[in-house]
């Protein structure tokens, strides 16, 4: 008797909460437009075990002329982040690898280095801030702050680490100046930096003369 | 002429900038009171690079009859992070280690698996949502959600993960319930647990009769 | 003459104001998808007055096993909530009736009792907070604690309350652990429950083996 | 043996918990200044279940012109509400009591009726928007609103109800215009209501001339 | 070979980074429904220059009962302030002119002086506060506050301004009470104004009798 | 008699509101310790008109090599601010002045052309963003991004800004790659910028070799 009381009392309930537990995680549909909170979510139903995980924070191809491979997991390959206001990274420092100056406007990083030894610092304008880390040390990149990770020891490096935001965003110092059509004449005026040195760094960086 | 006018100039900024820029970041006193939104900040003309690294997130001793070492980074032992909202952690668990059923009430929690295999997952009043992962893969316990880990695979297992919060909690189920004076008729009235196992959970968790 | 200039000066006030105006509220509207912030809103020419009040936050039915009625305001039902941050309940418990162990993983929530006799409690790593409530006194549930409350006098005893988001949920313990697919195994052994203490529950909160 | 063993790890346990834990809630400690995000937080050793439950939500005093009376449960008279965005109030109405134009600068209210009847409603730019309530009726006056309650029915009206915000202002239309130093003059240009009536209403509520 | 590598390396990083960088920015879609976070985010690819900027912050007419112009850039006709929580706004005062009694129920207002005198307050249940401004001069109105604005001096006064939110609304007290279909005996009963007043200024502002 | 039981209960009233109306603006108390939601604040008791009010926000000197000239009016010299969320700023620029490259990490800008000619812009990874603004032109920098300002046109040109925090920090690009002791040999490095150019600038800007 109690038994069948309890089920009707939970088959009332279920109803009401399959409704409202939408609201403990909000699953992003990718395919709507984004809001400044975050994508709609995905309807509860569709929801499944496997939005919950993410397969591929491998080692990243460090083919490149910085020598790193940077992988991430973050709302647009990570759906389930959405609203959470975290993500995932991990980089793969080859020796005289590094990771060139650069800011997340939006978040804050944590670095937890697991293998190797990488020398990481920001900037700000009245100092910086720098240490050696080896295995076991987390550096934190405050939100917004210019800064740069470099192996500094022998071999390979790698660490984990994480944003406060799920979807941030990565703005290269040189991407941003010598990476798109902004005259040079303009970068170099508002840098200071000379021309040439401008022109060769667009060269590079394939922006437009 | 231009240089001295420049410094000049910059003289005048830093000034305004060196009170500014506290801003940027807000490293805890941790001998002031804390606050809804934190520590109060150390003043900005203590703070070195040493504040922004923390030394330890090493494998824990997992010599405990869950067979798990936990480490973590947060605002309590690595001040820099008040206000970011973000934390770090490293979980070791030997074969047949776990992380019992727990919350965490203010924080999502990331976890990327490192080594070895993991079986992750968390329960809403309508389902629950686990998987098993291996290096690479990353789960995600979103905020509040009670959840659990156990090592499913043959050997040790580590993963590294991040919280959305620089001062997590952790609420483990049996220490919330076992561990503590609430008398044992309440905890079993309000578990439906029976009274005999809630007492045996007592003696286990030091919890009053 | 002033009138009407008056008048020109307002309608054109009133044209940039329909727009703006919508920001004051958003009532929801429930066809379309939740965001991480709630749903989109309805258009402002179609709200009305009824909008802005739900009926039926009345004694609901206590015919289950825990002799609890519970009545609730939030966004799914009284859809002005979006966005505001608060919704309403109302808790009626027959004597002997209680609100088995719970958490709601994103709303504080407040209850003031009106009638009757009620022990209110939330429980922590290191403590329990409970207190015996009567008529005019109000208790408070910080957010993601689990938390129980229990009819302690003799009579009925009602309570009305409130939570500090629109679309709050909530997580019955037993509901999480025993409701659902999840092993019993597994239960057990991240619970440390005996497994048959896990399989007699789960045959009563309608969990598979 | 397994005992001695979990006792050692919980007890290494508490010792961060113990600190970490001060999170899950904040009760506010009254004599340190407030910042923009709450009171300092009391010590965790100092927290007594005591803090968690306020005594007074009763009936208040309606032996005023507008025979209205106010109780309320907030962060300062209720220090456990500090940080967690909630509050509540009691309103008593005898026959033909109100409560005159104001706003709540702050918060989102929140009033359900338990007795009697109320006729409530808030104004925006382009409309009104009003309802009469019975017992179980809820209403909600987002944020900054100017709102009004009428006891409209016959005998006393009594509601509960609640703010998003642990610490709400409450501004009385006449209070803020009549009930301070401003000049009548000013008041009466700003207003466009004629001297005579801006002068009448200051003698009423102690406003200078 | 470098530059290859190079150009290799930053288009699959801008692969990743065109999606993420949607985030760095939500310019609104008007014609999608609002959410309590904002408008939904127009394509990153149909983002231009024009999008950033707003052409009209001029001297708006004057030529109304009180003699005031109002040119706002929010979000409704800025869209790229979407999410940003700021706005815009250029106030002119003719002699004699005046922004009568309001509030921004939804963000805190600053106002910079930089023509003219203006004489501004605003109110509080205990007090209020009021400056007389000329050139340079800054005053900032707090959230929700009853404010207003006078030409207190000869000949014309602008002034610049800016509001804490992307989308505020202005509610001014005449257009509030006397511009719409309260009826006249309760807008008396909740102000305690005389009936006759608010009839005069009902007749004034368009409200019904 | 009415008029006195009126006086009693805003008498009563009074005291409750005297307290709770602290927390319609935190007026900062600048010798206490910041905190990551701003500084503790001021008593209300010595809170005065005149801390609503800064003065000062005129033309800045730009006898500079960069011939610009900013005030500001933040919570480090408007107290008021503190909590608020919105600071006011005043841009100068000579003929052939100009903002060199720079972040506010922590604020998005509103800038409102009052005279003169501005050519305003800012960079994303895969584009940048750029307008020739005039009078009544109001252009808007999103948090973070890297941006710039030019007077382009002949004779003086100025401003009126905003951001979205009361205490927003200046990040110039020059300053934080030059102005401090970071190795030539690192900011190079991690630049890419050719090392002579790094030594040219760091002699401008006051670095160390």
């Amino acid at each position: 008797m109690k038994i069948i009381h309890i089920l009707f009392h939970f088959t009332v309930f279920s109803f009401t909460v399959s409704y409202a537990s939408i609201n403990d995680f909000c699953v992003a549909d990718l395919k709507a437009p984004n809001t400044p909170s975050g994508y709609a979510c995905k309807p509860l139903a569709s929801v499944t075990s496997d939005d919950f995980s993410f397969h591929g924070l491998v080692a990243a191809n460090t083919n490149n002329s910085f020598k790193i491979g940077v992988a991430t997991a973050t709302v647009t390959n990570f759906p389930a982040l959405n609203g959470l206001g975290i993500s995932a990274l991990r980089i793969d420092l080859d020796q005289d690898g590094l990771a060139p100056m650069h800011t997340h406007p939006d978040a804050t990083e944590l670095l937890s280095v697991v293998k190797g030894e990488i020398t990481a610092g920001f900037l700000t304008p009245t100092s910086f801030y720098s240490k050696v880390l080896k295995s076991g040390d987390v550096f934190v990149f405050p939100q917004g702050m210019l800064h740069f990770a470099v192996n500094s020891g022998k071999g390979k490096a790698t660490a984990f680490g994480a944003f406060s935001s799920e979807n941030p965003t990565t703005h290269i110092l040189d991407v941003l100046l010598f990476g798109n059509k902004l005259p040079s004449g303009l970068v170099s005026q508002t840098t200071l930096l000379d021309l040439a040195q401008v022109k060769k760094l667009k060269a590079k960086f394939g922006g437009s003369r």
